[in-house]
């Protein structure tokens, strides 16, 4: 188990892991030196030089890429916080692991392998309204499956997540973290209606009262309001930075679940691109806390790694251009007048 | 040649030619009995369903996508507003056959073939503050390049350009078509400084005054302050959607040149998908008088059909989850309580 003790989760949130600065630096010379004007490429660049340094390369590339997507089930349920049955989540699993789902044609269509964590999808964690989510073992199990999925000589990690009900708990991670009560943190999520998302906008503010005396730090957030599914994404997002794979978050869950790492050691994410915007309300001031400027702004709300997934094709043209393409010299073009 | 007589290329910006209506509702149809939350993958959808109707089959897909890059080279570069010397677009051209350029490593990267077609390099257009670019053979061949450039059997084109001192042309296509000055529709392009800005609002308002009392036809604007790729990328754009094949717009001048067309049949560009927004300034406002919502916004500014080759990404994720998704009925997923 990889985060056998609470002491080695907090040892890997804190531990310093920076980005390789030589290879930041040669990666800028080499933009500097291709046939097109200095920056033309955008976002491309900053990307290249993004993985660069994550890869400690000055050419980095994506042989192999992994998408990761975690399910868990949660008790929060029980308020009627969603429009799909609890059931959905391993039927869910199921269609994953038969190769149905959003996520297996995203993967393949951009060349990444796909592997699927079901966390005890027949325990839901507790009420968090009520209780913890989950007891301090429990959580470093689910930090621990998380950090078992990742390993070295992965070149990308995209995390994604499926769970009924984890919009509740993200909209909590969210309020727990950041501040802002139940309705500034929820939304439809698979599409409630209004009497579902007043039920949730409830649940998130009982939690937060019910949690608001325990300690600020984020093992106790991701335990006391989130779930196993998101302490997962936490725990491989941490074990990325140990082995400098760079990351792609998907939408507002995965967020969510980085966002109290990112609150106790802001550098604890420094290795994390987020995807895309998603159409959930609260992303796009969740992207705005945590310093992310999403690659993709797509709409999309679907989760399961869904978005990540497709930015990592904008990934691939941004490492295709800048290995691919001729210097100035090299194409015998005039540069700048 | 296509575009052998002015009434040809009239007759092919006002043929009557629609997306298939039942490949259209068939799309749609499948869209919702996927496994996911209605609505859920955004824009994705819309995609899907759009390559649905032009395609004229329920399960679109891109067994063969092509880009074609044109070339041309303005007499307006006289002026002053460009950084780049005009040699560049003949060492470019020479670039991208040798596999060098940007647009060579991203076509390759979302699968796509890549065509260039160079215009008479050595053969500026005429200098259109005082004159217009070109005769109506000029354009008129121009056009009919652009056009055999497209043949039946793509499945999707993406257009893009080459061309030192276009974006000063694209501007005054939009001066002319959509109203406002030169202020209003320059920018840096590849990056002038602000005296070659004013340098480009200044021929750009010359342009418009010495052409003012012209016929405001699709023709006459590409013919009098176009050029030769411009007009190409036009001839292009209307046998595309002749042969029912979507394309992919690039940047400010591929939009630049097809705003005529738009502004006198809006139904011959109803094939096109914007690819990206760029960071050129005016692009934003021309896509919104176009009515296209642009698919990726990475403030590239290249040109080469380099945002349009990325976005061609975006659209084989959207058709590979169309196609290879399973339906709730097929994978025993359980629907929206």
């Amino acid at each position: 188990m990889t985060f056998a003790t609470l002491a080695e989760f907090e040892a890997a949130l804190s531990a310093a892991i920076v980005p390789d600065e030589a290879a930041i630096a040669a990666a800028r010379t080499r933009q500097g030196q291709l046939t097109k004007p200095p920056g033309s490429l955008g976002r491309l660049e900053e990307i290249a030089v993004f993985f660069a340094g994550w890869q400690r390369r000055a050419r980095p590339n994506i042989a192999r890429g992994r998408v990761v997507v975690f399910a868990g089930n949660h008790g929060v349920v029980a308020h009627g916080v969603s429009a799909f049955p609890a059931a959905v989540t391993a039927q869910m699993v199921a269609n994953f692991e038969r190769g149905g789902a959003a996520i297996n044609a995203l993967a393949q269509a951009a060349g990444l392998e796909l592997k699927v964590v079901a966390l005890d999808l027949d325990r839901p964690t507790a009420d968090f309204t009520v209780a913890s989510a989950m007891t301090e073992t429990e959580c470093l199990a689910a930090l621990s499956a998380g950090a078992e999925s990742v390993e070295a000589g992965l070149d990308l990690l995209v995390v994604g997540e499926m769970g009924i009900g984890n919009t509740t708990a993200a909209a909590a991670l969210c309020a727990r973290t950041l501040g802002g009560d139940g309705a500034v943190w929820v939304g439809p999520g698979t599409g409630v209606d209004d009497a579902g998302i007043a039920r949730k906008v409830a649940a998130v503010d009982r939690a937060i009262a019910c949690h608001a005396d325990a300690p600020m730090t984020a093992f106790e957030t991701l335990r006391r309001v989130g779930g196993r599914e998101i302490s997962a994404i936490a725990g491989a997002v941490l074990r990325a930075r140990e082995l400098r794979v760079p990351v792609l978050l998907d939408g507002v869950i995965c967020c969510a679940a980085v966002a109290p790492l990112a609150a106790a050691a802001p550098a604890s994410i420094g290795h994390c691109l987020a995807g895309h915007c998603s159409a959930e309300p609260g992303h796009r001031r969740l992207l705005a806390a945590l310093g992310l400027e999403p690659i993709l702004h797509l709409d999309m709300r679907l989760g399961e790694a869904s978005g990540a997934a497709v930015a990592a094709n904008i990934i691939r043209s941004a490492l295709a251009a800048h290995d691919g393409m001729a210097t100035f010299a090299e194409a015998g073009v005039s540069g700048a007048e």
